[in-house]
């Protein structure tokens, strides 16, 4: 007997971008979209068109990119943000609408400041706009965990009768446990006249830690959707992660009734991409994705362990892409064979002046580090690919110097929005120093929440990532640099922030 | 009516430990479990007594030091192990002996190449053994999840019979999904005819993600000791995450039938407290204990959510122990002020002469960062409490530049066994120009694994706090080092890791 699909639906570029300090550029979305492609997943969020211009740029721009997999865009069930939502999503090969209403009287009383009986009509107005733009819309009920079971089986009756082909149920508080939240999908399911005529999709926070025995708990009891993000990334403690549901699933095909599309063997990659993209670690700990999960500790010389794989293994670790770090370019590397590479990484470069420019940062650092791993590959694009336009800062040359019994002191000469500009300050240490002498050309009166560096490769001549987080009247960005010198690399993550600051807007964040 | 209580048995100082790179040195222990004992912690297994001599000390240690919490020793089924434990926990008010042997097929044929009989046989006198020594005995089945469900009932009711009162089913390779665990939970304890008179614990490993969920279905189930570890540290993807198996209880007093003595406003303090320890990082979507689970990113307008926390938070931050990152200490604080913040956070320093260092220490750094916080407190601690003895390598001064265009350099003296030693070397960048630097005395001839930094507190004046992993003949050291000079602190870390590869010893982990 041939099982059923589970369809996965990652959100890592909608709810996942929504956590403080993860928002991306529309570039390195859609490097992520591009990677989900190639991983396979179903429905891809890209973002909420009506959020600001930048995310539906962002939106509009995976729609034209990917072709494998759906592209859906949030929106909240008004015509104007659906029409944008339409719009954003319509140069899609397949494209879908993803329209919400919150569903709980806390949330209807407080936020909506509606009455039920408003809330259905607005929710069958919204799903029958959608439906005569598109023919694939999924309707939310937020924070369906806390609300009322009539209610659900009334709003969702209606809006199936408008069309809605996808029903989400979000447990949007991460406050569900796993027989409660399952006992709620399959009474939904059993009370809903018309309920065979949708695909019953879950969405779960995972305030708690239980996000994804939610999830699998609600797919025991009939859904075939779940969303999902890449690290489990996402608003406060985040969603349901998309490599610990799929791996459950293909791991326990005893007891799962359904099986997904998806090619574990990119999962790693996914990973990395959006940790280095967002300057999220992820913990060794971490399940299926994280250093250590298949990793026993040296030293283990019990019988027959290291002998008998399966004794302490469920799954392979080749099987979610680990052990791909492989040395891919060296200093002998030629144009070509870079440039083939970087599209194997699904780096997709704008233009052969871009390209150039790369490949000759590309030498640079190979003189530095000999070995090129992909993830250092990664690294040089991520700072290749803001455009120029965007930089109103940039660091032009560098001195530090620091010494037992003096205050370090760095200088430094930057471009400020094409001008020439000197810098020189003492400080704490060398990357103080540094921040400092920036700040003494920018003043921009930010403040730093965050600092963190990661080596990209192991050695000691690897890269460091710095990724640097800066907040400025309730803004915040993320700022990342790479350099084989981490102060360099510090100086670089700091003026990356400072321009985003420059460039940005405000968006609205919707809840889900 | 009153409800039952939910024992906490925290393994981080022995399952935690166990995670490569994790290990521990037994003052580091001894402030993990003052923390775990301030926390309500009901058990705390602090190791593994016949893994080393160094293991044997640390778990001698945490039994003279708690008196709140039950200390309980590790043990394989054998007299030589069992009595070593014994000997371990023989200084605690409230002793442990918790004694395993793997009870499923693959292990007990490919691993302890033994009949079922013999286990059950050896199973019995290990129980009885350790019975003789202590009163109170847990019996573990190793990878019970996999084990044949008569032959469990049948080792099980033995064991009883031989006086254990905890019975514990951990799931080893976490392959168990809620459910078909809780089942079995279920059914042991109906099977087993003296089953009412023991505790049923469960230790649930992260593998698929389910470890949590896993362990609270088997307390619904019946289970009432739920073994854990702060920020789900352990073998590959870790335990069961105490901070979310205590707070989803907590939260949702409404299903669970149990509840914990935890003083849950000492959660955040631990788990950063095991963070800076052990150098892995907490992701910022971690469920509780990230840096982001209880923030919101900022611009969100929408009505009325700024308004009614309740609309999207389950849990309040302080309850957990958010916030209490307040300023403490300054560079005028006197030496008074600074012992008792030692005190309030658990450090105990072992002599006035490490007192007075560590306090020149503390004005150094007041000088160069001004506000010194609680984590400050910790990184300088961290420093101080390596005994002199094992410090092979001291770093005596330092002097680093690097220069757009110029190769960076670092000049260092070090002491080696008490005798100066002068070092130059360049490199791809500062930090790796110190560690070339460093090996061209050292000559440890070791391979960096990891290299990480994180800003102890925010600003730019923060210390960054540096771990370096070394590898060496199958051995894995974790180095940490703080300054606020970023170069200086790896330098510190580096020397820290060769200091302890000089003094470590082999150690055997066991699986559970």
């Amino acid at each position: 007997m041939s099982k059923e699909q589970l369809i996965i639906f990652d959100t890592t570029l909608r709810d996942g971008e929504q956590s403080p300090g993860a928002s991306m550029t529309k570039e390195e979305k859609l490097r992520i979209a591009r990677q989900l492609e190639r991983m396979r997943v179903d429905v891809i969020e890209a973002g909420f068109p009506a959020a600001s211009n930048g995310d539906f740029e962002a939106v509009r721009a995976v729609a034209e990119t990917i072709k494998d997999s759906t592209v859906a865009g949030l929106c909240r069930a008004f015509d104007k943000d659906i029409a944008r939502a339409l719009e954003a999503v319509k140069p899609a090969k397949s494209g879908r609408i993803h329209t919400f209403i919150a569903t709980s009287p806390i949330h209807m009383e407080k936020k909506l400041r509606m009455s039920p009986d408003d809330v259905l009509v607005a929710a069958q107005h919204a799903v029958r706009f959608a439906r005569n733009g598109i023919g694939d819309v999924e309707f939310s009920c937020e924070d369906a965990g806390r609300s009322d079971l009539d209610f659900l089986c009334r709003i969702i009756e209606a809006v199936i009768k408008e069309g809605a082909s996808t029903i989400n149920i979000p447990d949007t508080v991460g406050y569900n446990v796993p027989e409660q939240y399952a006992e709620r999908i399959r009474q939904l399911r059993e009370r809903i006249p018309n309920s065979d005529k949708v695909v019953w999709s879950v969405h779960c926070h995972n305030d708690l830690g239980l996000a994804v025995a939610n999830s699998l708990a609600a797919v025991m009891a009939g859904a075939r959707q779940v969303e999902c993000t890449i690290n489990g990334l996402g608003e406060r403690a985040g969603n349901a992660a998309l490599e610990e549901i799929v791996m459950a699933v293909h791991t326990r095909q005893d007891v799962f009734p359904c099986i997904t599309r998806i090619d574990t063997t990119q999962i790693v990659a996914a990973s990395k991409m959006v940790s280095s993209i967002t300057g999220f670690p992820v913990q060794p700990n971490k399940a299926i994705v994280g250093a250590n999960a298949f990793a026993h500790e040296s030293g283990i010389h019990q019988d027959g362990v290291l002998k008998h794989r399966e004794t302490y293994e469920i799954m392979r670790a080749e099987d979610v892409g680990w052990n791909a770090n492989k040395l891919v370019l060296g200093k002998h590397s030629g144009r070509t064979a870079f440039k083939a590479r970087l599209k194997e990484l699904g780096i997709e470069v704008e233009s052969e002046q871009v390209l150039n420019v790369a490949f000759t940062h590309f030498k640079e650092l190979a003189d530095k580090k000999h070995e090129i791993f992909d993830e250092d590959l990664h690294a040089l694009m991520s700072d290749e690919m803001v455009p120029p336009d965007d930089e109103h800062y940039k660091l032009v040359s560098s001195m530090f110097h620091s010494e037992t019994g003096e205050a370090p002191q760095a200088k430094l000469t930057l471009s400020a929005g094409g001008t020439e500009q000197h810098a020189a300050s003492s400080g704490s240490g060398p990357v103080d120093a540094t921040f400092k002498a920036i700040e003494s050309v920018a003043a921009s009166g930010s403040e730093l929440l965050l600092y963190s560096v990661n080596a990209i490769t192991t050695g000691t001549d690897a890269q460091g990532e710095v990724t640097v987080r800066l907040s400025k009247d309730g803004r915040i960005v993320n700022g990342q640099g790479a350099d084989t010198d981490i102060v360099v690399a510090s100086a670089k993550a700091y003026i990356n922030a400072l321009n985003k600051l420059c460039s940005g807007q405000e968006k609205l964040n919707p809840q889900l």
